[in-house]
């Protein structure tokens, strides 16, 4: 029967895990960005964080699936580790097209960007934290109120990218490019934003 | 006891609601697209209708994680208002872009398609309105699908004007500015289809 | 109380039915890139398969709506036809493409991305005709695998094809043309993967 007994802090420690995963990632992109050289093994560094990435989203797939009273929604539970999973996979393939993409000079505000990104990812860790020790909801609701705000900064930030690049740069194909890389990390951070949504509805529910 | 009672009007009304300002902003956006002039001041009043519709988003969110017992499946409510939210970002979207991008020249298609999403949203609002009645199933399954054909629609100007912009248009820049923004007007009627697809299935569980 | 009682094997079949269908489409878009002659028909003759899909898609849904128990979990039914409806939607889209575009000389490498959509979906077509016979779970695994697998190669093909594309192509409007189709094929391969997890979580739940 032991099966049927929720473990309901080991998802709680996955979630963690993965923010965790995530906001190493996302610190690991700001610094390839604030300092290019070794550019190769950089982006090499950052798809191995994106593969343990892939093995926690996958564990928590199979745990849920196996458990039979989870200790949130099933729905939440899913969407949480999906959201997580999707933030690195966006800093990943942003990093790797950096590279393949062979773009040299950035907008300084695509740094700024990519501080916006890791700022909400250490929101979202710390809500996540608060809710593993389950007392501290206002703590929760206050982060995720902060990735709320992060999300609407990176809109403004992106567009004033985008505006500057169209402004600034007269080669199509170097527009075409970054365009799509600062695309990914504004989706980045539209991610963590659905991460804050999910948390803040747990937290109304068990209030 | 009161509050596991269901309050089942409340969320239909802020589905109306919702629809109401979605539409409201749509209406907007054909106007500025017809009559460009002020078109700052016209993207700032878009942007507030934007702001009201995430004020009516958060309201049925936070209402739906409190209330016990609701009218309707629990993820028809969360897919329905994040569906219409999702209509009214993406006008504010194209909306700011238009500005940003200082696009001058539009083909004249492009008027048509967003008169196919104000279209889209009346047909939306209108099987809102009758589902909220519960007594109308057919008016509802009519006008949804109205929103199907006219997603149908949608794709085919939506691909004339890519056609088009490849042939007349020779600025790659210009391309890439004008598809960005018939994309997320495109993908705006997109979300209209959604609203009216989980209208249907919400119809077809009741029938 | 006849309709109370679960017809288990339709919702396979129909499953069964839309990856067929989803097959036969990726095989004819394959067809079309390797031999482009006579275009439009063969866009038309697409066009065909992606309708006969849509027609599933709506039998499904209706039946899921109307069906009080489901032999899987609702949630899992509407991701698993939605899925692959979006599968053949994108062949479709990206055969459009090709047309109104009129783009001419392919990376050969876009036939290889083709060939992993055709091989994803016939693992995911064995994978549904295993698991509706309901007695070979570890068959449904490997193909999911196999799918994982085959998503992570077209990912590696897709990139190469972005990477060759801005070194070899000069003119940017052909980048922007050929990137566009490039995306909606890599994009159908990810909704394979997307219908392979959901097997997999079902082979779990019921393990």
């Amino acid at each position: 029967m032991i099966s049927f007994i929720p473990k309901e802090e080991k998802f709680f420690d996955l979630f963690e895990l993965s923010a965790e995963n995530a906001l190493k990632g996302g610190r690991m992109f700001l610094e390839l960005l604030k300092d290019p050289v070794n550019l190769e093994a950089k982006v090499g560094a950052i798809k191995d964080v994106e593969h343990a990435g892939d093995q926690i989203t996958h564990d928590t797939m199979e745990k849920l699936n196996k458990t039979f009273i989870t200790p949130i929604d099933r729905e939440d539970i899913h969407e949480l580790i999906s959201r997580l999973d999707d933030v690195i996979d966006l800093i990943e393939t942003a990093a790797e097209k950096i590279m393949i993409f062979k773009v040299k000079n950035y907008d300084p505000k695509f740094i700024s960007l990519a501080e916006i990104l890791v700022k909400s990812m250490e929101a979202i860790l710390l809500a996540i934290t608060c809710l593993k020790r389950m007392k501290k909801p206002d703590a929760v609701m206050k982060s995720c109120i902060e990735a709320n705000k992060l999300e609407n900064e990176g809109d403004q930030v992106y567009r004033q990218l985008l505006s500057n690049l169209f402004e600034k740069v007269t080669d199509p194909i170097e527009i075409i490019k970054q365009k799509e890389i600062f695309e990914d990390l504004e989706n980045a951070i539209d991610k963590c934003e659905d991460v804050a949504n999910v948390l803040e509805g747990v937290i109304l529910k068990y209030a």
